[in-house]
């Protein structure tokens, strides 16, 4: 692994290190331009780089892009030292990949075609396209290895168990958690890949997890997507032009506890499986009386519009409430969690099939919050009790990581953490 | 389930089906717009409709999509004329659903708000994404139970085992499958579930598998795109362009026995799992003389371009062939296979990782060909003995499906087969 102050990073669209190349070749193969040719008439920003450095990390408040690979990794060397070289490593390469450029040569550094490729190369001729690069820490590295324990921060909690909970511990937990995000799926698959293999010796993935088809919006400019049971999801979602929200309810402000997460974000992580041939079977009344929204338009009950303000205290000609006591869309409201918000930029997922002919398809929900004491867990504990769409869903897969702030140039992931 | 001929087929992007809504909406909400505001901008084009029917069925040599989702079926009704029923149903549905359109109202068919949506709605806004379906029987499917043992094809052989075939069943077979390819992941999605929800309780799921980022080109208008293993994939794949060649090579040609597969062609499925963290640590040489071709430009070793024509009897200085003996490409090649070809549409696949911290990463590949005697299986027969890639793939699942010619409106998939 050559050092990360070596990696020139290569233009992936310009020219890639011919020079390293097993055989004379001309430069005309490696000319920019976009392998996916039905993608060409794409606005050149929707490609574009999303910056990595700033005063939060990226990948949070981002306008949500359309593709995830999540990666939950186990930290397998016991050095501490080696754990810091790799987060710096990581670091650098999380820097080019994000700006659109390649880690390395095409095996150029140690002689001409000796040396593996440092960069694997399948998303050579691909553009950033909005690749996010976002890191957590998991309560286990807070163990004795490292020396952390101290550090933990106290919002860092083990989350408790919920009602339902149906949990497989190879799909929950890790020590360190890397969010990919882009607008195409080889981008984020190419990016975690590579972190996976600079890591190789001092971590193992323990699970990962492709999405698509975001199913939360971040933003205002975003048109709402739609989640696999085919209901708008996001509308009442913490956009990106909520400044004021973000402060109170995403980023941890400093005195919250732990310092070196200031200007950081926690991060829970559920894989929820769906039941979607379940929910197929049931009607479209029923359907909209779990969500408390109309399937069609995503308006509260009782509304016309998407982006109506919800009136809980609406009733039927019946007497009932209009949005029923045991909605999701109700449960889940701040105003019935004491003001708590997430900021939820999940993504759908299908994982083949079950072995019992059914979809094994879900939500894999990932929320941000300044303090999951006061946000995810009430707000899960609520759902959990009373939520009518528990018949159609469970949880299967869990994690809760602590994402520090942002990088500036020349520090690391975590450098304050280890400092 | 309403009869095929009742659905309406509900544009996606205009006025969805208020009637059915259980709650008074305004229409506002269902007007036209595109999900995915990133994607607002492509062509047109790039977000239409491909024709559905025609003398070929779509999805074979049509321009190849970026995303897969390819289910196989288990037929679990035991009666012929359900199973007829069935590919009827199913067939009108591909119609709608090719074309953009949702497969029927918001529950309005049964009284409003109390039956289940006809269409699951996950899809609403978006555009036909160049939307095919392309069906194909397997051998299975031609058994004792619905009288088809005597339309069984001779081409629809039984696969041999090849060696170092490492075969999941529970990955491989299936009596029908169904192919849907699209430029967006939710709009391939939303038609297997659709057309899995219509089957209920005459089919089943028997394994379904998501790609992504296309590894073939199939026309000369796209760039070739990239495999896992980071080389250009597709570039002497057969083209939509040679139309001769498509009918020496992909289309079944009256007279080549089993009638109603005039017009066909046989698909077979192989899930390759790639090992690629083993070639990645192999040197760019070795890689480059394992396919036969520069990583970067994608060129015959030896030559410049990706296009160039290769030329096996060039020498190195040590009097080494340029393309080496046991190279992929000169293995693979017609020169080499009697002339065989194949039309490969495969795709990339991640399913997360494998439990050892590898992800269970590879190709999807898919091919079409006229006779899978003459082609698919000496070309694999040669690979699986002598490729140098087998140290770093295996094959894991497979299937092999008679897929009908094209569908002409008024008739349905397969309807030859069981006249
Ligand atoms: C598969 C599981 C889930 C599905 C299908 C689902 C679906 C939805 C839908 C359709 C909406 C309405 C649109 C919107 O405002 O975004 C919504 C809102 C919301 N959901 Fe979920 N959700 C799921 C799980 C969760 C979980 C686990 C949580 C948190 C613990 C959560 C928290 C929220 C919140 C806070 C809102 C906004 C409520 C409001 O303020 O109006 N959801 N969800
Ligand atoms: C993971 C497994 C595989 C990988 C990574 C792979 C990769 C490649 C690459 C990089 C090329 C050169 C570019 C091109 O002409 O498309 C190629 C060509 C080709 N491959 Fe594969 N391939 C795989 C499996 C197979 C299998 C299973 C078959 C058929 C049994 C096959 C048949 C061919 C053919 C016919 C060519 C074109 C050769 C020529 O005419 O130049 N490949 N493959």
């Amino acid at each position: 692994m050559s050092d990360p102050a070596e990696r020139k990073g290569i233009s992936r669209r310009g020219l890639i290190g011919a020079a390293g190349a097993a055989v004379a070749t001309g430069v005309a193969g490696y000319a920019a331009h976009s392998v996916l040719a039905g993608e060409a008439s794409q606005a050149a920003d929707a490609n574009g780089p999303v910056e990595f450095h700033g005063p939060h990390q990226a990948g949070i408040v981002t306008a949500v892009q359309d593709r995830l690979h999540f990666a939950a990794f186990d930290v397998t060397t016991t050095k501490r030292d080696e754990l810091v070289a790799l987060l710096k490593e990581w670091t650098a390469a999380a820097a080019l990949l994000t700006a659109g450029r390649d880690i390395g040569q095409y095996g150029a550094v140690n002689g001409p075609g000796e040396a593996p490729p440092e960069d694997t190369g399948e998303a050579v001729g691909l553009p950033p396209a909005r690749l996010t690069l976002t890191i957590g820490f998991g309560p286990s590295l807070f163990d004795k290895r490292f020396g952390l324990a101290g550090k933990r921060p106290a919002a860092l909690v083990d989350l408790p168990h919920f009602i339902g909970d149906d949990l497989d511990p190879n799909r929950s937990g890790g020590d360190i958690a890397v969010q990919a995000c882009s607008d195409d799926p080889q981008v984020a698959v190419h990016a975690i890949r590579n972190l996976a293999r600079i890591g190789f010796g001092r971590v193992a993935v323990r699970y990962s997890q492709l999405g698509f088809g975001r199913t939360s919006s971040t933003s205002r400019a975003q048109t709402t997507p739609r989640n696999l049971f085919g209901f708008k999801d996001g509308t009442n979602n913490l956009k990106l032009e909520d400044a004021d929200k973000l402060e109170q309810q995403v980023w941890v402000q400093p005195g919250d506890g732990a310092e070196w997460m200031a200007g950081g974000s926690y991060l829970v992580a559920r894989r929820i499986r769906m039941n979607i041939e379940i929910w197929d079977r049931t009607s479209l009344g029923e359907q909209e009386t779990i969500i408390g929204r109309g399937k069609g338009t995503g308006a509260p009950l009782g509304k016309a519009d998407e982006f109506d303000p919800i009136d809980f205290a609406a009733k039927n000609a019946d007497g009932e409430a209009k949005i029923p006591m045991d909605s999701h869309i109700r449960l889940a409201h701040p105003q019935f969690n004491n003001g708590a918000e997430l900021l939820r930029r999940g993504y759908n997922f299908v994982d083949g099939s079950d072995g019992l002919g059914r979809l094994d398809a879900g939500l894999f929900f990932l929320a941000y919050q300044r303090d999951p004491r006061k946000q995810f867990i009430p707000v899960q504990t609520q759902l959990a009790r009373t939520d009518t769409l528990n018949e159609y869903i469970h949880h299967v897969g869990s994690g809760i990581f602590a994402c520090p702030g942002g990088v500036t140039p020349g520090s690391y992931w975590g450098e304050k953490l280890f400092a």
